[in-house]
């Protein structure tokens, strides 16, 4: 199974600002850095501020910040907040073409999987994951410092 | 996380074959069936037959059977082969363009997620997913005949 790019950039945000906390970062920095479409990194921040990860600012001292602490930010949280529209096989959604769908055994046995997916990464925390803090940020000196600026 | 149409038409294919075991029944008929490409289809059955879970026999009473009985067709392992080189997220895969790769703490909960999600599966055989074999049977009645022979 794959988690879409949607998910991919949500996660590499919310690294990079637990990364360099307590700074605001411009979502085009993180765009810059990452080598990314900005117009699609501001889609995927705009759900992560939708489902309360983030916290956007405007303004010329604008930028991105974790709306709480990286120990009080679950992965699976964040995960099945980004994925929520985007069932893991097409007849979970919308899609009721499948000609077996009244009768097919396939049905439980996904959910399970699906659930226990998302369950294992019930047992992490943004903080878990970024606990290399100092060489993380390290590899994000790159950030544009100009665009850059401390909360 | 989404399973690929590849693996989704691919537990169809076995579905339709456990139901209608022990004939032998065209790619075309199953693509016809369930309004699907068949050049997509075809693909898919090869996959199948390479990993061992389908037999494919040519000529004119050719088709597609169980390669072993669904007792002993495993839903993980399926799903398994046919995700093989589908990466959870690109960098599991040949992209290893991500800025923080050599630090992420993101990969062994991605990993350990993955693992959850077959293990699940892994819990289930095709005969378990295709118990209610008659009321399958059943909405499979369309399967075009003239072209459905018994093996």
């Amino acid at each position: 199974m794959q988690l879409d790019k949607f998910t991919d950039y949500g996660l590499r945000i919310l690294v990079t600002l637990a990364a360099k906390t307590p700074a605001r970062i411009p979502t085009s920095s993180i765009a810059q850095v990452f080598d990314l479409s900005e117009h699609h990194l501001s889609k995927v921040a705009s759900e992560l501020v939708r489902c309360g990860f983030v916290t956007s600012e405007r303004g010329r001292n604008g930028g991105l910040t974790l709306a709480r602490d990286a120990t009080q930010i679950n992965l699976g949280a964040v995960v099945r907040g980004l994925q929520s529209d985007k069932p893991v096989v097409s007849c979970f959604g919308t899609d009721k073409s499948c000609l077996i769908l009244p009768t097919c055994g396939l049905r439980s046995p996904l959910a399970e999987a699906q659930e226990a997916f998302y369950a294992a990464l019930d047992r992490y925390t943004l903080a878990d994951v970024t606990a290399q803090k100092s060489a993380l940020a390290g590899l994000l000196s790159d950030l544009p410092s100009a665009k850059m600026q401390a909360s």
